[in-house]
């Protein structure tokens, strides 16, 4: 499903914090907030992501001058079970709110539902968040970090992160002037240390699809951008791209990629979850397109649908992506 | 949030499907496919889960004369872990899909998703679907059947069904008129054994709110139908409006306590489960609509957005409400 918007909503405000291996890798300056409390001053990591949302999302309401009474509806989504680093982040905001669960692409999945719900009156403002939180997930996912258990080179490290931003109907920059919802992509990969490669299909299916849905072409758009393939899932897309003829590695850019300093920091084939993408797009990539400095940005991201339940009964990996087409200009 | 439809969209087909206590429940006739193979032909639970959504999903095309690709979009949602179940069933299906997660509320969220989408013209046609299975979700959020453990006297049984419907723009009974979007609402229950005591305020919140909104009136509505309050938390939803001095006992029904016959099955408060309000809407509350026997009702599903994890941590039960008005006229 793919549409473009006749009268574009825009993101009005957006804000990114993160934890502190976010903070010293190559986007920390970017942040509105750097924690280096990784409890983020609560008890459990699990609160400690709910905290990380709330502060993230109050950063949002306070660049725009907004107090959380002035948003009609939360559309939020995190990776641990039962969503809870959201539910419990808003237990207090007696605003409306509506759970997403769309893996890493939640975050896309919110841009598009706010932008659907602003552009067509039935919400003046709302609120899109996701988060992930590196301790939270290792344990949910793997096993507590406490065990120091050795990770593949294929892994990507969960990050601290959080990204919320603010749509409504206007004339303000960046506008979502268009979206394509991902349908379920899986190849077959079965290895859940290996996140980027079952994810990389599900990227290059929604892409071409936006393209031949719109007409639109790469050289429309300053950058491509997924979520989080990371380094071994960007290659893969190059060479899924590469069999139709198509280069898109110098237009393309990878928030897994972008987050850490693979260099300085042991985080294997780059950054992934829900506030990887959220919080590079809310420090880096909306600013730019606010700014102008980028004109046209395709944001992909990409989630992988699996549970350890479902890899343990030896189920490859469905994967998805959500495309949304963010633009300086309406 | 609240809003009513200028033009209200319509459900133009629907189907339930459930597991053999479902069958010998009050509703068991009205359901179109009851399975008496818990496992639904697969090995494990969580594909059984999959497959009895699979299944209610083309029970709901083929009862419209549809193909999934006649489907714009999907937007469903369970009770797994990372929502598994929706994912791997729709794995093969190519069609865009969102995952929703707000617990045993995620059927009204689908309906209001579904319904905005298409009353904006941004999708032709939703499927809209949510299911549970009572082994997945024991072994999940208790303990594995198996193991024998004894249920208090306040659980409720989480239903093996599923059910599904599809959203679209036109002149057809019965239609979706509005929504109320709930918000959070935690009283400070920590017992997860009594979810519907931890979920009555939130429904009352958004029924109230509902009609403070609308400015309609009970007497507006044949019925007023929760989600899965169960036998106790019908009672303390009774308690709450009596608190305003009004008795919506005569006016009430809960899908939890229409599901199963306490008389003669050990289901203690009664069901629940994503699948247990979707199904008694699909196989009961819709086709009462559709025949024009129901002329309004307002289908408050209920949610307690908890997870095992948080409740080992102390933590209160978050729950919320999303309310959906159906109607026979448009």
């Amino acid at each position: 499903m793919t549409h473009i918007f006749q009268t574009p909503p825009c993101v009005t405000s957006f804000a990114a914090v993160g934890g502190s291996s976010e903070g010293e890798g190559n986007l920390g300056n970017y942040f509105d907030f750097i924690s280096d409390d990784e409890y983020f001053g609560k008890t459990t990591y699990e609160q400690a992501e709910s905290e990380l949302q709330r502060q993230t999302a109050a950063l949002a309401l306070q660049k725009a001058g907004l107090n959380m009474s002035d948003i009609d509806l939360i559309l939020g989504g995190d990776l641990l079970n039962q969503c809870v680093a959201t539910s419990f982040a808003h237990r207090e905001s007696q605003v409306s709110i509506m759970g997403l669960y769309s893996a890493c692409s939640t975050f896309t999945e919110s841009l598009i539902l706010s932008a659907a719900l602003t552009s067509s009156g039935l919400a003046k403002r709302v609120l899109g968040i996701t988060s992930s939180h590196f301790y939270s997930a290792e344990r949910q996912y793997r096993m507590p970090i406490e065990y120091g258990g050795q990770r593949a080179p294929t892994t990507q490290r969960t990050a601290t992160a959080s990204g919320a931003f603010i749509t409504e109907q206007g004339e303000k920059a960046p506008y979502i002037k268009g979206f394509t919802v991902g349908r379920i992509v899986d190849m077959g990969v079965t290895d859940a240390a290996n996140m980027g490669a079952a994810m990389a299909p599900a990227a290059y299916d929604t892409i071409t699809r936006f393209f031949s849905d719109t007409g639109l072409h790469l050289n429309d758009f300053d950058k491509i951008v997924t979520g989080d393939l990371g380094e071994i899932g960007s290659q893969l897309l190059y060479k899924l791209f590469a069999r139709d003829g198509v280069d898109i590695s110098a237009k393309h850019l990878d928030c897994g990629k972008l987050l850490y300093d693979p260099q300085r920091q042991d985080v294997h084939s780059g950054g992934s979850g829900c506030g990887c993408v959220a919080s590079v797009s809310c420090a880096y990539l909306l600013p730019k397109l606010q700014s102008g400095e980028s004109k046209n940005i395709l944001l992909a991201a990409t989630g992988a649908l699996m549970s350890p339940t479902m890899t343990q009964q030896g189920e490859s990996i469905p994967a998805i992506s959500h495309a949304v087409w963010l633009s300086h200009s309406s």
